[in-house]
Parts: structure tokens; sequence; C-alpha cells
């Protein structure tokens, strides 16, 4: 099927993209012998991860109970729940466990690891965890020198039959935030330090600790050394997106996602294109606007994928896309009549992806199969 | 069921709440002697549009022609397409026409009612059509004081053995940006002139004009007169939501919308409260940064639905919300131990709704039913 041919908007998945993207992130972490358990919560889709776990040793990592309800359904099940856990959520645990699921949890808090004790006592569940430490100021997470703080969550979950101290992790999500690729390594040491000091603590205490877990794509992607790391999570490689290009982990030209839309009108007195992708099709994620090049919704490519220098939406109603020259030039109108095929690349991968049913899914510009996504919870 | 028995995050609808905006609207419409034709794509919800088409003529607006194809197969079949019309949908059209609908569709310029025209006559199909009137300069449409434009279309129309040039509309999407109650009230008589003004000029031209139609919900709310209005369109209302209560369109108090989250930990040293309320259930939509009061992406209420007094969520990851005292105040953690259930009113309801599969209905505080919402195109 020709990209002509599809109803708009939609999201088109660039498989060649997708592959180059896998693979660069499988040969970086190789080099530093470290696997990756991807993280599902931006594709939400089998045939993506089947991909990402390649080579790999088949955990994933979930942001939600329901990824792991569809990839445990699926065969997936070593499962990491990267969300702090609360006991409100066990009874979909046991569920997960019931059928042959292996769910780690997380925690970053005696309370939180006493609650868990008991809700895990009065339901007769046992459950692997891991402490959160954060790196990085970002979000959860115990601080980094806190060794007072670890040990008494240590020992809360040593003291509990039910739970099994498995080890730390972090995720560095500040590093979207840093200026350059190599302020982006260097967040990556100091992402890595945070759990490999917090391993050594756990350890020097006569404590366990298999797991030394890091991850976010800017540092998984940047990264260097990974010494003592036991595995890395990252979600966004597989798509790429804006703002991982304007950190330059990757460049334009490799972000595989893009939504299809329909110019649907004008409004030549004020240089505007009109579309049908609207919010709802590219998300309300404005991750560019603080980055040097501020993309509006998104950069604007023809059907091809070729993006169109400077057009960008520059708003966006529920179903309308405004498309504007970002730096002010006028737009010559004739080039993009009424029912001209636009594609946008996505600020922000996970949420455009999120806001659709599917991937269509391109080889050499054709549509060549629909791989679905699931959402929600 | 109690709320503590919901799986976080989900979507509440508090149902005495969506009845009194519901009521509100009618009764404000009602003593203009305007119908109304609800824009079904905030609630996406069979059982909200029945309740908003009670004691109206039983039309309603849509957003995407998946809209219509859910309410169409329910029976309700006089259906606005409201975003301009483009031939590739036709295929769409022509089956919604071959199970009963009349589906009227919107254009704005002469190369949009050619390309309609001649689609048509391909398929042989024919097509009620409006015509839209720019009366802010928020999007699509021809500007009020450009007869000639306007004439073209309704001429191109015209022209067609297809097209029925049945009238005129509207939205008035810039009305979300008026300073205060009074001057939306004035935004509206200006709306209304647009395509008051419109319909006179094609009817002093011979040509039809049945339907004048307008459109939004502070215009709708707010707005007085309506002489020589047919319609008008609303979508919001419903739910309201915070960026309503900034315009002063509703009170806070009225917002009948709500994501339940739990508390999943703290960051006791920067005065954080953590919840599983991330972007991907709230929404990236922050429509009240450029208000008086910006509520992040959205205001902290117990789980009664009373706001929390400046606890307000102030960022958020994919899963992940962090909630700050927005007057920078101490917050009592105490107050709010892990497993705690919050509730976070919308920014925009549309938005936070749609990302969302269903709503947990609720009467004096119980869910006493789960109303299904749908999405996508």
């Amino acid at each position: 099927m020709s990209l002509a041919e599809l109803e708009t908007p939609c999201l088109l998945l660039d498989e060649t993209k997708l592959e180059h993207n896998i693979t660069r992130m499988h040969e970086h972490l190789a080099t530093f012998n470290v696997p990756l358990r991807p993280h599902v919560k931006t594709p939400k889709c089998l045939e993506v991860v089947r991909k990402s776990l390649a080579s790999q040793p088949g955990g994933i990592t979930v942001s939600t109970l329901k990824e792991a309800d569809v990839f445990v359904q699926h065969g997936i099940t070593d499962i990491l729940y990267a969300v702090s856990m609360v006991p409100s959520k066990l009874p979909h645990v046991a569920k997960l466990q019931a059928v042959g699921a292996t769910i780690t949890v997380v925690v970053d808090s005696v309370p939180a690891a006493e609650q868990l004790a008991s809700g895990c006592a009065e339901r007769d569940l046992t459950l692997p965890v891991l402490i959160e430490i954060d790196s990085d100021g970002h979000r959860a997470g115990i601080q980094p020198d806190d060794h007072e703080a670890l040990l008494a969550v240590a020992h809360a979950l040593d003291a509990s039959p039910q739970l099994h101290l498995k080890g730390v992790m972090t995720h560095a999500g500040e590093s979207y935030h840093c200026a350059s690729p190599s302020a982006i390594t260097t967040f990556a040491r100091k992402e890595q330090d945070a759990v490999r000091h917090a391993a050594t603590v756990l350890r020097e205490a006569g404590l366990t600790c298999e797991v030394v877990s890091v991850g976010s794509t800017p540092t998984a992607q940047l990264g260097e050394g990974f010494d003592g790391i036991t595995e890395v999570r990252a979600g966004v490689f597989v798509f790429y997106d804006l703002v991982m290009a304007g950190l330059g982990v990757c460049q334009v030209n490799d972000v595989a996602l893009s939504v299809l839309t329909t110019v649907i009108g004008h409004q030549a007195h004020k240089n505007w294109i009109l579309t049908d992708g609207g919010w709802l099709s590219l998300s309300r994620d404005r991750g560019t606007s603080k980055q040097t090049v501020d993309y509006g919704y998104g950069l604007v490519c023809d059907i091809d994928g070729k993006p169109l220098e400077d057009l960008i939406v520059s708003d966006a109603s529920q179903e309308h896309g405004i498309i504007t020259n970002r730096s002010g030039q006028n737009i010559d109108i004739n080039q993009f009549p009424i029912g001209t095929r636009l594609r946008i690349l996505p600020n922000h991968a996970c949420a455009t992806a999120a806001a659709h049913p599917a991937y269509q899914v391109l080889q050499e510009g054709q549509v060549k199969d629909t791989w679905k996504r699931f959402g929600f919870w």
C-alpha cells in the first residue's frame, strides 16, 4: 500500500531506521559487555520489543502493569516494573505471577518497604525488589550519599521473608537537559557511580546486590565504561525523536517515527498551511521548547520523510495543525495544495506514539505491515 | 465500589457535576431559543453525549470521522464534521452515508470546494456543505469582510450538482484567551456577527443559508443574543476544566473530571509528593500556564474531590507525577503517606480524557458505573 492510500492522521514507522537504531544501541552496549533490558513504555508493541530483545537476555522494563500483562501473554516473563511499588497494585502483580511472570519491583523508603512486606505477607506473595537511587535529583530514589537511608531500606526488605533484595537501580532522567553529548557521557558516569557506590555499601554490609541497573536513552547511548553495571534500560532509542536529536544523541535523519497528515487548507495572508494533524495525533509534548531549536509540535517533512527546512507545526488544536516557517520566511503555498501529504517528526516519541492505536510500518516508502500498539493501565 | 478499590491511575467522572454542567448550558441556550449541537470530541462517549442531547434536536458535531462511525452505529445520524473536508476522506464519508448518516462537511476556499466537487462527482456522492468563517484569526475560515472570497466559494459549491450549500459556521477558539467573562460575552457577539454577516451576504446574492452555526464553550456559555444563529456547538462544557475555571466560565468546583492517583513516594527534603499519575494519564496539556493561576499539570484534591489549596502537579514523567506547593510552603508529608489516594483536576478535559479508555462514574463518592470512551481515527 502507498502512503497516499492511508487515512490521516496516522502513525508511520520506518522499519529500516528502527532496525538501525536498535543495532546501534546493541553494538554500543556490546562494546562494554553490558546487556539491555529494553523499556517497553515507548513502543508498547510486541514486534518492536522483539527486535530490541534480539541477542539480549530477554528481560524487559515496564512503566505500567498493563505493559506486563501484554508481554507476559506473549512469553516475555522477566519484568522490571520501574515505578515505586504500592500495595494496592499487589493483586495485579499476583495475577501476573500466577501466569508465570517474574515481576521485580522498586522501593525507595522504609515505609514503602514495610507496606510492601505486610501487603505481601497478607497475600502470601514473594517478590524480588530493587532499591531506587536518585542519581540526579530527577524524581524518586534515595540520595547516593545517604548510606543510612539505603541500609535502612535494605534491612527492612531483608527482614521480610516475602521480599528478596536483588539490587539497586537508577534512572538519569535529568540527562535530557544536558548541554552537549560530552556532558551526557559525563552524566552517565555520575549515574553509574551512584549505583556502583550503593552496591558497594550494600555488599560491605553483608547484603546481596546482584542487580546494578542504570538507564535512560541518552546515558545508555553515550555512556561509557559500565563497569559493575549489570543491565541498561532504555526506551526511546528504538524510534528516537527531535528531543534526542537536539541533545545530539541521534541525527534528525534517525527519527523512525512520523505522523502522516493531509493539507486541509491555508491562511495565505498569514503564511499558514493547515493540516489534519492536531495535538491529538502529535501529542501536546513541547519537549523541544527549551532546546536550541524549538520545533513547535514537530518538524515537517515531505511524503518521503525529507525535512522541509524550517517548516514546523507551530500551533495545534485538537484536530488541526498550523504549519509556519520557523524563521518567518514566506511559504510558497502553491507547493502545498490541499490534499498534499506531509509527515511530522515528533518532539517526543513516547507521547506521540501513545496517541495512536498502531504503527503503519514502512519499507522503501511503502506500507508493508501494521503493528498494533496498546495503551492505558 | 469505593474509590479505594480502583487501580490507579484512572479517570473519574462525577455524574452530578456532569448533569449540572449540561443543564446549565441547556438552560442558558434555551433563554435565547437556540439549540445545541454538542461537540462529541471531548467526551467520545455515548452515555455523556446522550445526556447532552436531551431536549435538543439530536445533531452532533464531530472532529473525526471515527467519532461519526461510533455515533452513527448508535442511531445518532445528523453529523457536522467540523474540520475542513478533503477528497481523501470521501470513501469514509460514503461508508457513513451508506449506513444512514447525514454528514455535513466544511470548506473555506475555492480549491477546497472544487476538489470536493470533483471527488463527489467521481464517487457519485452528494454532500451538504457549510462555509467556514474565520471570526477571530484562530485557525481556518474566510475573513468575515472578504465578501468576494465568500461568494466565490459559495458559487463554486453552487456550481456542483453534488454539493449543497447549507450555510456558514465559525469557531471562536480565541475566546480561550479572553481576559474576563465580560470579554468573552463581547467576543461571542463578534463570533455571531461574523456568521450573521456572512449569511446576509449569501442571501443578498440569492444563495441559500439555512445554517448559521457558532461555537466554543466560552462563547456558548457566556454569549448572549444569538439572533439569527441556528445552532451552537460546544464540547468541553460537559466536564469543564481548570482552563475554563481560569477564564471564569465555570467554578473549579464544577469540574466533573479528575484523575485518581496513588501516592507512591516522597522526596521530603524537596517537599515533593510522588504519585503514579504522570503525563500519560494527565496529558501534556499545560493550558493554565499562561493564565493567572498556573496549575502545572493539574490541581490536587483529596479522595472526595476537595481541592487541597495550593497543591499542584508541578512536574510529570510518563508515569510519575510530582506534587509540590504552588506558593512554596512546606508540605506536611505525614498527611500523605504512601498509598494515599489523590484526585487531580485537569487543565484541559479534552486532552486528559483522551488518555483514558473509560470513565469511572461517581455518584455520592461511589463508583456506580463504567462508561467506555473511544479514541483514534
